[in-house]
């Protein structure tokens, strides 16, 4: 088991553990459609025919062959017989032979023989059912081509993609209205500590209530897991071993909010380390809030020792468990990145060789976005709730002067 | 009716419209705040009792009175004898007298006549029973005091809030594991359109699926609302009108993905018009895509005409729906914005005097983040599946530069 003391940068801390379990296999559902809003895609979908499967019109206006109205102009407008209109939703039942037009609605479906469709306000119908087209049209123009949003056996969604409104429109396009999705990663999460009571308690002199296994519960919901509380356990070795490995047999990952003192996290640490192989990969980062973080692998199985501190398990679950959740899931990420820039407003202090997270308050100005830090005590759960963001102060930097630039991440 | 040759710029637009709607007296309900996860808060919340209620170490080490530490060093150190050890989850059971200590734990009640807690690194334990301390602590040093996450009777989240794991975890804190949320908006969609089917039916030459109805149920879920689709109603006045005037009874507000030409959309606002006062507010915006937009107020419940092309739906429904949606549910902001700034990647005409937007990809780089537009055509759902965000060219410019910065609002 690695020493506490041998301290990994977050980075390095996170790559080597979500290499040492794997995702491939992991289990897959069939939902309806419309429940799979933030759903992760299991296989790519194909299109089995072309989207749109008629040529469209975009506009309200004349069918027409485009050649038949090269020159057209004002001066010299082109004439057509007027044989029809297309009704919507049905195929026109007639073709046009050329110099013959007919009238059409966006999203009516060309009819053969036309190639092009003239906008209402360049026709001018005549009495004698007679169209005369002042601008000549495109071959082509207003019209949308057979397949021309996708082929037929495209990859229309690639498999792992996180499911948004447009991909779920897309699918019903296709005649989609189930589908295949990952399950959603089922994580047990245990409470530690002699001092720790359920919420609905009222603490004695001493105790407080557990925050933590109920803010982590929504986070994982947030992520796309699903959270299940496993209780509070007291500061009891074979108690948390017994809980602990029958989790690991049970949930997917699992996530312990350990005891907040040292000996606790150490014994926390070797409990961990025997519940299967290959056992603790990280006992320690270099990171403030969150030195004290666990991560484990037991019989294949991500297990996670949190700080006991409420802003440092907030943290921690943000910078280590969301990823976890995503590789689980095995999401591509398309949706955009949750970082984005802003303006320091202070100087903030940090040590030199230590990544520090500090939670901050975001002003929207006309300059750019300012983001001002929370002094917080990692200890203390209000105060994070006034927190819109986190800013990263890098191992390499000893402090951050005001006015720098820093990357936010959401939350 | 307003004409629809008026057109409104955006922002007065949606301004026009929300002050046009009553958003006071949206019911509440009570439920756990398990389930609150990205629910809005009805009422403030109010701390019953100080948190933490009594004065927690944030260290282990030895509780003392700080001034017996004063001057201790190395070379001076300053002697305590130890009377015990401060259980966990328990109050400790003795005071400390001047020159008395007490083993403590992170988390543990610091006894009476303590006012300060010595870190082990600085305390050596003799054979004795006496503590040798070789620094000084400072008044109050590791320790948090009563109330110093929150005093009692203070506001500690304020109404209007969308509740995250952190305000989650802060409410279980206080043993609020029920609170008062606002009820999720409920909101009706019908689809119309002769050429409009169902998404489990094939589609006949002519036909096509319907896309909007289920996209704009996905966003409205993600938004904090619920949806509830009342099918598919034919391009028919009469009913339309009846399909809506109940829809507008029954819901909290009412959305129509309106048939795409310019007949059934004019006749669309009519009939909107014609379902209660104020009738409609807004007909047509200067934007692109989605200059056909309808927003309305019928007795009192919000009504939006939407375009019929996916593409347009979905940017209108982001752009006015969801203000919509948090107006109703009273959501004081503070999660951050979803608007962050990047660099075009090339060159976008656009007209000036109309508010363009454009979906982008992203891509994250060293130097920031660049913004790819993504030319699409607004009646192809699939192209849009490609975007991370939008950006926006304000109707002052005429097209915007490579290079130019530009702000990206999420979807």
């Amino acid at each position: 088991m690695p020493e506490f003391l041998n301290l990994q940068p977050p980075e390095t801390a996170l790559k080597s553990w979500l290499n040492a379990f794997s995702v491939k296999n992991f289990p897959a559902e069939e939902i309806d459609t419309t429940a799979a809003l933030g759903r992760v895609l299991a296989n790519s979908v194909t299109a089995d025919r072309p989207v749109p499967d008629f040529r469209r019109s975009t506009m309200d206006g004349y069918a027409v062959r485009a050649k038949d109205s090269h020159g057209a102009s004002e001066s010299l407008p082109a004439y057509f017989k007027i044989v029809g209109e297309v009704p919507m939703g049905e195929a026109p039942g007639f073709s046009l032979k050329p110099g013959e037009t007919a009238l059409i609605h966006t999203g009516g479906m060309v009819p053969e023989g036309a190639d092009a469709v003239v906008m209402l306000e360049y026709a001018q119908r005549t009495d004698q059912g007679v169209l005369e087209v002042t601008r000549a049209v495109a071959y082509a123009e207003n019209i949308i081509q057979i397949g021309e949003d996708v082929a037929a056996g495209e990859v229309v969604i690639p498999a792992g993609r996180q499911l948004r409104a447009a991909e779920i429109g897309a699918l019903m396009s296709l005649g989609r209205t189930n589908i295949s999705v990952r399950r959603k990663p089922r994580i047990g999460i245990v409470s530690s500590g002699d001092e720790v009571v359920e919420p609905e308690r009222q603490p004695a002199p001493g105790q407080i209530r557990d925050v933590n296994a109920y803010a982590l519960s929504a986070c994982i919901e947030g992520w796309g897991g699903e959270p299940t509380r496993l209780g509070i356990i007291p500061d009891d070795l074979d108690q948390l071993g017994k809980i602990l490995s029958s989790a690991i047999a049970e949930f997917d990952a699992v996530l312990i909010s350990a005891g907040s003192s040292a000996s606790v996290r150490d014994h926390t640490a070797q409990v961990i380390d025997r519940l299967g192989s290959p056992g603790v990969i990280i006992h320690g980062v270099d990171i403030k809030p969150g030195k004290p973080t666990i991560l484990a692998v037991c019989n294949g199985k991500p297990v996670v020792g949190l700080p006991g501190n409420p802003v440092s398990a907030l943290v921690i679950a943000r910078l280590f468990v969301k990823p976890m959740i995503e590789s689980l899931l095995g999401v591509q990420s398309l949706p955009a990145e949750p970082v984005f820039q802003a303006t320091l407003t202070v100087n903030l202090p940090s040590q030199a060789g230590r990544e520090d997270w500090w939670p901050v308050r975001l002003t929207f100005t006309e300059d750019g976005i300012l983001a001002d830090p929370i002094f917080y005590k990692s200890n203390l759960i209000f105060t994070y709730t006034q927190a819109q963001g986190l800013i990263r102060i890098p191992a390499t930097a000893n402090g951050l002067a005001a006015n720098s630039r820093v990357d936010v991440f959401t939350l």
